[in-house]
């Protein structure tokens, strides 16, 4: 047992992703956890994969946590504060002024509401995907707008029991900022990701990492992200618009080459890219708790089984692991994430057991 | 040592990241390397890493290697062509068409000419950041054209050596493929990484692992990428345009969520999207080719070894591998791809082995 901040029973509505990632990572602090869903099926998932109990009569919890899909958000808050008159209630929909909007117009309570945005994700949702540990080291932003001191500051309490940074901003900074880190990217890759569909097989099978990052998050579910882009369309249409702006100007010059002044705006749009991709903060590519290391496993029966074997006799915990495998090679990578702190003993035990270390992937 | 196919000397032209790697995977087949560079102290760098020896008097390579940045590839090539007789030669540049018409206009010998393309690289460049492995289980595109039989097999023998995977394309497939998969991703990487110049600081610090892979390629080489963009600026225009066609129906959504039809233009964005990333090969287990299982596994150390020594003894191949692994839950989730007739028995057998397995997760 870990002693966590939140001294109340917390009751979360909607079993997905974040609702049983965050019952997971309060379990851990043995916080009362009550899930309810309107979908049994997922309930029974999140119950069964121990983030919380069934509700039960009597229940008082003193925070009630929201994780429905956006365009029920606001419903369900109102509904909530209703219920629970002595509760804060928070809601964690990617898109903060619109809720707030909705709110305000059915009369709610906003003393005791909290707008919040955990900014961490996974490519699938549900309860399958959940982790105790998704919010680790991740922003967490708060909107407290019409909220009371102490409201705010249960929720905060939340946060930091997850292991999470609170981030605070107005609703407005938030919709505005989201637009360009998180919806605008969205969008991006998934109309890129869609030229794929026509492309020769041949094409599809020179695939690298850079195709295969640049579209990674098109795997997206459109439902959820059709609600989140039309709840904040303004914002992530003007991100678009100077996208839409540049790239006329590039397809000018791939139109005419030859022209005065092609070979510069190509340049002008290379170098632009450069700069805005130096202005994100932290190491580029990869999850920066941990180190990855790249071993070489032959494509036979048995190789990957000897090479986890030889990582436990080491004694080093594996955080995740990925094997990339081209077609038609008699080789494959196996990427082995590790705390920073094991990649150098791990890298020369390994070498010592004949593996071949490649690298880090970039 | 290590016999190799290749029985002839090689001449390697340009010793940056491409040319030192090629030197230092021969050099593990013992071939006779020689490495040849305009600038002395780019070579040195090369020559000191072990890819190969400084040119002699007396050299007679049977296969030349030109390393050379692109705009000057097929100058490098006649040049060498003319200067080796009995030698065949190929290039590595990304574009191929350009390089085959130039070298036509100059009335070199095409019949000792393959145009290759290396699909390897890493963020970094030059010789210091040369990998004897860096081919090993990468496509490797070649393209014979007008080519005699036996060059093009010199060449091949080079490709298997280093342990890539040749891919035989015409200059105009190839060109059409990388514009697809590598070039016009590098400009979308970089239009989209533009926006990120103006964009507050706050927004910046909720960068998550979206962002930083959609904008991972666009901290590339600008002048590199003018060179090759512009070599194959038709074909990056026509996927750029089509690209451009769909950014605009979605900003007319954006711009009127409430009008009907928006929704649906979303939608359709972001599942043509889905689409798309579904058809790259290896990754995710999003492979079509592939049947996924999910295993449970107990979250202790040596379950997953022993769930791998186990498909290991059954005999079937993995084709990829993906933990999803939460610390505050008791259980793992190993998803394991594998050809399609081979997944009934695999189930039959691990279940067979007390092993759970939880379904599909496509």
């Amino acid at each position: 047992m870990n002693d966590g901040r939140l001294g109340t029973q917390v009751r979360i509505v909607g079993s997905g992703l974040l609702g049983t990632s965050i019952g997971l990572g309060l379990r851990e602090h043995d916080v009362d956890v009550v899930i309810d869903d309107a979908s049994p099926s997922s309930a029974r998932l999140a119950l069964d994969y121990g983030a919380g109990r069934a509700p039960a009569s009597g229940d008082a919890p003193g925070l009630v946590v929201v994780c429905v899909p956006p365009d029920v958000t606001a419903a369900v808050v109102a509904a909530e504060l209703a219920a629970h008159p002595d509760a804060v209630v928070c809601d964690v929909a990617s898109v903060k002024r619109g809720v707030l909007d909705e709110l305000t117009a059915l009369g709610a309570d906003l003393r005791r509401f909290v707008g919040t945005h955990p900014m961490a994700g996974r490519e699938r949702g549900g309860a399958i995907s959940g982790r105790a540990d998704l919010f680790v080291g991740r922003p967490w932003v708060v909107v407290r707008e019409s909220a009371e001191p102490a409201a705010a500051g249960l929720v905060e309490d939340l946060i930091l029991d997850l292991g999470a940074v609170p981030v605070f901003l107005s609703a407005d900074q938030h919709d505005r900022a989201v637009a360009l880190v998180s919806h605008a990217p969205q969008l991006v890759a998934s109309l890129f990701a869609a030229r794929l569909r026509d492309g020769e097989a041949a094409a599809l099978g020179l695939a690298g990492q850079g195709l295969r990052d640049v579209t990674r998050i098109a795997s997206s579910d459109p439902a959820l992200w059709v609600q989140i882009l039309t709840a904040n369309a303004d914002a992530v249409a003007g991100v678009l618009r100077s996208m839409r702006d540049d790239l006329d100007a590039v397809l000018a010059a791939l139109e005419d080459p030859d022209a005065g002044g092609s070979r510069r705006a190509l340049a002008d749009a290379l170098g632009n890219g450069n700069s805005g991709v130096a202005r994100i903060p932290g190491k580029h590519g990869q999850d920066n708790r941990f180190s990855q290391l790249v071993v070489l496993v032959a494509d036979r029966p048995g190789e990957l089984a000897r090479l986890l074997t030889d990582i436990g006799a080491i004694g080093v915990n594996m955080e995740d692991l990925r094997l990339e495998h081209s077609p038609g090679a008699q080789i494959g990578f196996a990427e082995i994430s590790v705390l920073p702190e094991a990649e150098e003993h791990l890298t020369e035990q390994l070498e010592a057991r004949g593996w071949t270390i490649s690298g880090s992937t970039t």
